[in-house]
């Protein structure tokens, strides 16, 4: 490539990468530019996706055990071109959508192709690995998934909430007719909405208690959005399936309740603590079925299929698009402004 | 009903149904008014699409061991309006799409929720039993389904072979990203393209060998149509799933050939003999899965729902609508107008 | 029969039945010898086992919604000879094990084969309906389900928890290599675990916290009886399943943190309250499902045959047989002697 | 190792192995004693089953485009003892039974956990790559699974083809109740009968046409076995499961058409042509499922654990022990005495 021909006789600083070194302290920083391991190319990167994680970790300093001790660059939902196809057989020039999680191959979990529960899984911008919220970042060549050039720079960049999004329509099942009730919506759970529907489902209905959320909501292609500030009675209607993305207790617990006999929920927003109480008697009663996702796997081939095929528009979540110097004020942008449900930071720009 | 009111006044004969006498001896002629028996409803027919099976029993007089021994009723595609609710809970008015099986409910496959297998079952217009090509037809209740009011009554009787279409797709378990192989361009291979897309598939070829059919295809809204007059060359491409809808022995060969390892053929047209050579070297290596679809079961709901909610546009399937006095001239609108992928026939006209 | 055909002759109050008429109050009454309904059969019950149900409903006359407010005769883990075959297929004669419940048949779970969770349910010793520890009872023929002579008749019984167990592997997906950890060595505990190795578990491990069942447990072919007084550190080894039923919160909590990723709990027993607190985060770190059961469908052909090839040995439960007239002594037994893990009732002697 | 220290002072002729060097034409040769690539382990070979491919490629030169080109060792049902670990953690000494095929680990199959599909798969004996019947064999230590003191040499080798009734089984659904019929008695039926009856099957019967398979079945713990040489009447009994070990189209035509509605046939036996002429309609009518199976995945452990548990007996299938020396005897050994269901070679002997 040119441009990385260029940059490849500029000195080492031109990679700008958003480091944080600790909470409420993100730096933009020069870092080497990447240089391919084995199996890897180097991604010019050109949207990334500011993420609840990175706002957390920004917020914070940390996500339940996972604490960030040393500076470590934020991002991990993005795209870019290749700029250096190292030994892969993937052209300098192709735009891809970035996995951000390399799996080791070799463990169990790895083995019987549950690659999102290695426990030995690298991941952009979970510490100590840096993310990608970079001019240039290292990949692993089978992580960096072609899309077409009909897809946006942003669209695949958020072909990561959307796996998020697949994955729990994938465990909890839903098909032709399932009538599925979303509970939070934020970005994830928006995405797991318009999956369900994509998937063929017969009403998909999306609760909040966010003023600015259910506004945004309303925007997209739900049966019905569903304003749970005043409590809500699902009466006798019962959906088939839950997926619960606020993470809040008693939102959990009401949408369980909510679920018809053999019904399934998908626990995918994370709660504040460890344990939480849940309606046992009526999971027995009516066999209802409770699980969880941790990340995805072998979604980013169906989620750009589906987006590229129109079936999903990744662009309008993206309410608010800054350069790389502008991290920080993408970091902020939900206080700031809580009716965007998505900000795009752009390394190039 | 006004209407019904009105009929129950008039001579029996006023029941005109569409009679199946002998191969190629159709008659309109005056049948009973029906009465609701237990558990039954008495429907006024709107609509009725005339299906291949139609035809044949019209063209050969029987379909494999079922064979029209006595004049028979021909039509078990329909919807309608009904007039005496009997004891259910329906309301006379109420719009409504006919599930023509009625299963026993009693043997051991009725027990365990796959109707469809009930050997007892009851069919319209499967012999002996006469079909719904009728002014008024009785009908169980619980297969009475009831249709929102922005449903037309051509597509309220068109349910039915959306379901066959849905529950190909069932037993093929498509889902988000499937790449569905559909051979076969007639009315059900067309539903059965569409069913896919709305369940998800990343991507939807319809091949069939006919211009007319071919043309028609073109209309509907799939990823390709295959021209498959010279032979198709899939070549690495390999789709997750077939639905085979020609029932011709080497386009089932071939198709089963096409799939990818662990892909999933349902065979859903039937062939003209019994037994059928298929590539069973190829189903043991890639580890393939042959299965077969019987008629439908707990489908109803889920396709008026997807029907209703826009997903699947039945009313362009329609490419005739004639008189109950023009049953005949429906019967023939194959080989009259092969560009006609379904014909409608209006029992009240 | 002969025996029948005397006891027809006799006054009705031959039908001696094991009758709740408040907290601790259990009355050998005469009851009216049962006729057969429609579809029903008249069983001469042989065997009856005391199920803890029954001893809740003694000691508390509730079990949570389920109030017993009339008398109600109790029991409902029975089989016996049919001596009455009504209407049925069913021979005079025929040795039955009794389903105890009868669902409607009608409403969309029993059409969809999930008869266990329909709302109408008529079930043994579930108020207002009577149970079948008596001499004579009538049930659906359908759910007499015929037992071969080589089983005794306490075995043909104790189908029914038997039922439990197996529904609950079912649940589990309990296969080939299946580590299967069961808490609460209780007759339903040790039928799971029996159930799990018969489904061809690579290890099957029974928990328990009371000495005399630990010693009970001892005595069933499991891999491993595990004392959890002192707790239970499970260490790396994390079975694949936990079939639980204990119902004790902290028992439920820990087996579910022990489970390897992507582990399913079947949460079998009954805790006291509504909600638990569950370890929802590991839920989700691990992709676990948890689900319950209620009841079981389809098993009593498949648990008979189970028995009747010797896979497993029900009788070995039995630790004490009483006549109808200590039936009281019967529900006692667990405070008697907790050394019995299932205690019969013979109604004929 | 003593043993192995020893040998690697010796010359490398000390390596014999059995080389095909044609049809008919089979060597002990010296072979060059293995040292361990990355992540190998080398093997000191104790026992080594003879397989029928084995036979087919000394008889026939090739089993279909498998064709042997250059000079090949056989075998690849095989266990032995480590001598040197290399670089794995597994110690030498350690007994282990060898999994033959090892998957290339990268490509989408393998990624997904179906390595059994793998293109790239290198397996002992399939040409052009070397078997294990030797002395001394390099494997990948992740495929040379460790087995208990209490399994012998031979049963350790039988892990290889009871991995393939495993996987047959767990494809087929195989579980609690299942009633399985199982056409070809040869050790592959016997070990499909026998994996069926370990996971819970409530029938299990055996077919076959030849007097000495038929009289070796009756050895084993099947609840029938079945004399098909005048053809077999199934009547009104419909098994769940077929499991096809003949590969002769007549039985598996005859077998698909004896299963109940929604059965599934399993072919594992391979037949002597590309296609076959299958009973499709009825595969429509009763919706059954027809797959079948390449080798197997992920199956060693579990049937390692069957195995040490008790719950399969393969020493009960040994019929002949022979040295390496006599190779060519254990290859003719179907002829000699068909009697035999299972012959081994002892390497060391």
């Amino acid at each position: 490539m040119d441009s990385y021909g260029r940059l490849r006789g500029m000195p080492a600083q031109s990679n700008l990468a958003a480091v944080l070194h600790g909470i409420g302290d993100l730096r933009i920083e020069d870092h080497p530019m990447p240089v391919p391991g084995p199996n890897e190319v180097v991604v010019e990167v050109r949207s990334v996706g500011i993420c609840g994680s990175d706002v957390h970790y920004y917020e914070h300093g940390r996500i339940g055990d996972h604490v960030v001790r040393a500076p470590m660059v934020l991002g991990h939902e993005s795209s870019g071109v290749i700029v250096d196809p190292g030994t892969s057989s993937l052209a300098a020039g192709r735009r891809v959508a970035m996995e951000p999680g390399v799996p080791c191959g070799h463990c169990d979990q790895c083995r019987r192709g549950n690659y999102n529960l290695c426990p030995d899984v690298v991941f952009f911008a979970t510490p100590p690995v840096d993310g990608s919220l970079a001019r240039y970042v290292a990949v692993n060549a089978a992580f960096a998934h072609p899309v077409p050039d009909s897809m946006s720079d942003d669209a695949a960049a958020l072909i990561e909430p959307l796996s998020v999004g697949l994955w729990a329509n994938r465990r909890a099942g839903t098909g032709i007719g399932s009538r599925v009730l979303v509970t939070g919506a934020g970005p994830i759970g928006v995405l797991c909405a318009l999956t369900a529907r994509a998937a063929g489902a017969g009403w998909v209905g999306l609760a909040d208690v966010h003023p600015a959320r259910l506004k945004a909501a309303a925007a997209f292609e739900v049966d019905e959005v569903i304003d749970a500030r005043e409590g809500v009675d699902y009466g006798s209607f019962r959906p088939d399936v839950l997926l619960e993305c606020s993470g809040a207790p008693p939102v959990v617990s009401a949408g369980i309740r909510a679920l018809r006999p053999l019904g399934t929920a998908v626990l995918v927003g994370m709660g504040a603590s460890e344990e939480q109480s849940l309606p046992v008697s009526m999971i027995q009663n009516r066999e209802l079925t409770v699980t969880g996702t941790f990340r995805y796997a072998h979604t980013y081939p169906d989620a750009i299929a589906m987006v590229a095929a129109g079936r999903i528009d990744l662009d309008a979540l993206v309410g608010a698009r800054l350069p790389l110097a502008d991290s920080e004020a993408a970091l902020k942008m939900g206080h700031t402004d809580p009716s965007v449900l998505k900000t795009m930071v752009l390394p190039q720009d």
